[in-house]
């Protein structure tokens, strides 16, 4: 996120406004936690991980009254426009605040779950992906010399977009996830059947937590109990988030960052940024209120062909 | 490349074909360098850089009577439709090989500078622009401990793809690229000095090769001449080959190589694959001889903005 | 371990030896699953996690008459000489087979958790102690973004040395493992409030698996319980195997392969090889039986130190 | 480094001093360029490349009229020890600078080329050999592919430590250095002929600058004349610099930053610390005058073995 944080902030600049910070995301903005963002502050942060604004959750932002004083403190400050970067409950927090308090939003899709409508990538996508597939990199070392079946958990929320793309970059036996209509524990036997009989003897299988995180353990106890095998179950959880962004959710950042104040600048409000047939897309932010999120598509139609 | 063969191999054997693999390209094909590449020699390649195949640059094969040979020996195998992984100099080879001789050839883009029309992505280009981003990112470190002044060459042959991609996401302060109208030593002078009175004394600055290698050198040398800079070149070069791949380049080599059997199989011949506007397309391998590569396009203009 | 492997091989085609493999550990000799392992079978396997010769639990081998049919495999394969890598159980095994079966055996060690009586380094603890450390600098980024504390769980059986360095290696705030005096929830609690009283929102808490795999999630259990704290557990788990080695443990890999070969070559046996003050030693394998494995020293102490 | 000045600034602390940070070295000392340095300006910096005091050089030094006002800028803050991070010349200067001038001064070994006498190991050392060794992994990924042998060279000034070490690491197939016996061209051209005729046709040979950057292209262009050699030539220079720094130098920087005030606490000036013999220790910064850096060592002897 530093990345599209050091865009707004650059492109702010260079369009002769002043940007802000507000920490904390909605909370701080309640809170009045927010001050002026210098060029400088932005220098080296494009390499970080995490985002140098901090996040929270803000169940009080419910609140319309407190979205009342959330407005207040921005009009106090002298701020016209509000740039968020989030996901889906951020995204429509902005349209409600919008719609209710006049404040001019636009919207960077941010999470790591690409589970977004209108838009085929997410920050913090690319380098989970990538995460995720270094570290069952290194699980399918053991597993080869093992002999061993590894359930890995990833996460996702009801998503199976990083599932799908991580289960297909490294080389998965299987996955499930939910948007499949082969997520089934009976499919999940069969496949693994299959792949014995073919004579593999290393699996590795990638489990979306699918909203409920730990689903990889209990699928890994019903396996157990069933047919004695010698699995592993790892829940990769945290160790997906944070890290040094790829260099396409760099990229990207900067370009949403750049588009979204370019956009505010000419007068433009209520709208999100996203990335459709490869081009930068922009779509109003009421959207997200009706809009379903893509499917991971046929690719996971491609793993039990590239798992023989 | 090993995702894109591996999934030639698996797919080939779910449709009921055989794969040969050829060594050193047209080199080994002109050799008769080939032998059955079974599923299980594809295990546990997905993660490895390079080809299993080998490679090697082929001048012979642009002498009529030679590809007569190779054409013989394909034939000899039993061999009916080749797939060639490779950039613009491969499938100019293979639309030739298959017009004369016959054989039905399909193309998948392979080469890290991104230099091929009609298509936004080849394997290898999103793994070389991770590598050289990371390659900066630490020598940026040095850069700003020391307050200096770094060029660094990447490569890209005529293309200013890599170059671009790469400072867009490295955060650099200029970057220097043929398709660029600012791509002049003069310009690159009134940028650092811009920087400099906005009080910047670490920089980087990124330089593509553009058909020269050696380019940065050059022109470091005659930054320390005029301006009396303390600045250091660095070469990329092949530092930005090799190593596990990304993965999106496994997603794409994973897909393009089941697509590339699937329509060989139904009868398809004389396509390459690409990805334009995010999705999967096949073009004629003709429209590699008259075609351009597309240029950079305008992320070239953010870098000045980002690097206030 | 492959850096082992290369080097045994190596040394021993150079000695005028033949190298041959066993695959899956004990499991495979009394299989008989042993055959000649060329020098070019070594080839690029230096940089690769995992053991190209796979590894395997064998209980059988503490049934005495099969161990006898083990060393009978050896003999029929015309074989002089046993180098084991593996960590305590394994050197055990070889002393007793040496001793009761006649068959010379050397050790090297080769265990993450770095729990081996008379050596300062196994193979493969740096390695998982840089991975361990990557991973937590991961999390940190979520755990400054989000203001929360993780606990995160790191192996080492019995052993608190991969806890101890990855803590101070990754600036935890605490530490939890076995041979520490202030092993206990109770110290864990105050140490957090002192840093709270401090300011700190943030924390990172490294506990030692300590025999009880799961061990953080009773602790995070027991912490929501009492502080109502906002924490996320992780396990580290499989994550900390496999993955390319470290320099060092290419290094030390190959020292000790080429020693144990050249140790056999002179006539020595029943030893095992390890790193005392710097310096590579042999020792005999049957200190094994008595000695006991190093504390992790004052390095703990450092910690409070140094998380101020 | 960053892991030495957070451990100096918070033992500092723990023991009641306050500490500074002095920026760009004995620069910064002269211009007066100093200011405290609290303990929480060192959070988050563990896991950072560079040295957030930055760096420069200073050949002003050399000027006792102006180590004279360095002592006076520090009197004026009230500074009373003198911590230093550095290689040979930083030593020799802190030598002086204490002897001449009566401020009490420690030195902490950091410089990647590990080449101080009286210590196995400088911070900075294990990091630029991982980062070089994982550097020419990338390229023997392409040195296999091609069939082809690559010459790179790798810093270390005059010391051919990290030369050995990562020739060592990579399994490189000879390495040139200045300690070697057998650091000449013909040596390397009768090496190369014996792996050629063992059938290798990849090669990687490691040369250290040998205080002669650029040596390697020299060689190369040698080679290509004499033996019309398809040879590439890659100079890794600032690369292996910078960089998230490894497990072991994070863990060496917090002790000897711990250590060194620890002693100047205690009274103790004028020495710098070391690792002798895997201990810790503390040596009279005299010796830097008179000593010589440590060879190598045999480990040059095990590459031919192991390039078989």
């Amino acid at each position: 996120m530093n990345a599209a944080i050091r865009a707004v902030v650059r492109q702010a600049d260079a369009l002769g406004h002043e940007a802000w910070g507000i920490y904390r995301g909605y909370q701080g903005l309640l809170e009045g936690d927010l001050s002026p963002l210098p060029s400088r502050a932005c220098a080296n942060i494009l390499q970080r991980g995490g985002t140098i604004l901090q996040t929270a959750r803000c169940p009080d932002f419910y609140n319309p009254a407190l979205r009342a004083t959330a407005a207040d403190n921005l009009r106090a400050a002298g701020i016209e426009a509000l740039v968020v970067i989030g996901g889906d409950g951020s995204f429509r927090a902005a349209e409600v605040f919008q719609r209710e308090q006049g404040v001019a939003c636009a919207g960077i899709p941010g999470t790591i779950d690409n589970d977004l409508p209108g838009t085929e990538r997410t920050l913090g996508f690319d380098t989970a992906l990538n995460t995720a597939v270094e570290a069952i990199d290194r699980i399918r070392d053991t597993a080869s010399s093992h002999g061993r079946l590894f359930l890995v958990e990833v996460m996702g929320r009801s998503s199976g977009m990083l599932a799908v793309h991580t289960a297909l970059a490294c080389g998965a036996e299987a996955v499930l996830y939910p948007e499949s209509p082969d997520d089934s524990y009976e499919n999940l036997v069969s496949r693994l059947n299959a792949n014995w009989l073919r004579g593999k003897r290393s699996s590795i299988v990638v489990v979306a937590e699918g909203d409920i995180v730990g689903r990889a353990m209990a699928v890994g106890e019903r396996l157990k109990r069933d047919h004695d095998l010698d699995l592993r179950v790892v829940v990769l959880g945290h160790i997906q988030r944070g890290g040094s962004p790829s260099a396409m959710d760099r990229i990207w950042g900067s370009r949403w960052g750049c588009e979204a104040v370019r956009r505010l600048d000419r007068g433009e409000r209520g709208f999100y940024l996203g990335e459709v047939a490869g081009a930068l897309v922009a779509q109003p932010l009421s959207r997200i209120l009706e809009a379903q999120p893509l499917p991971p598509g046929d690719l996971g139609a491609l793993i039990s062909v590239l798992a023989r």
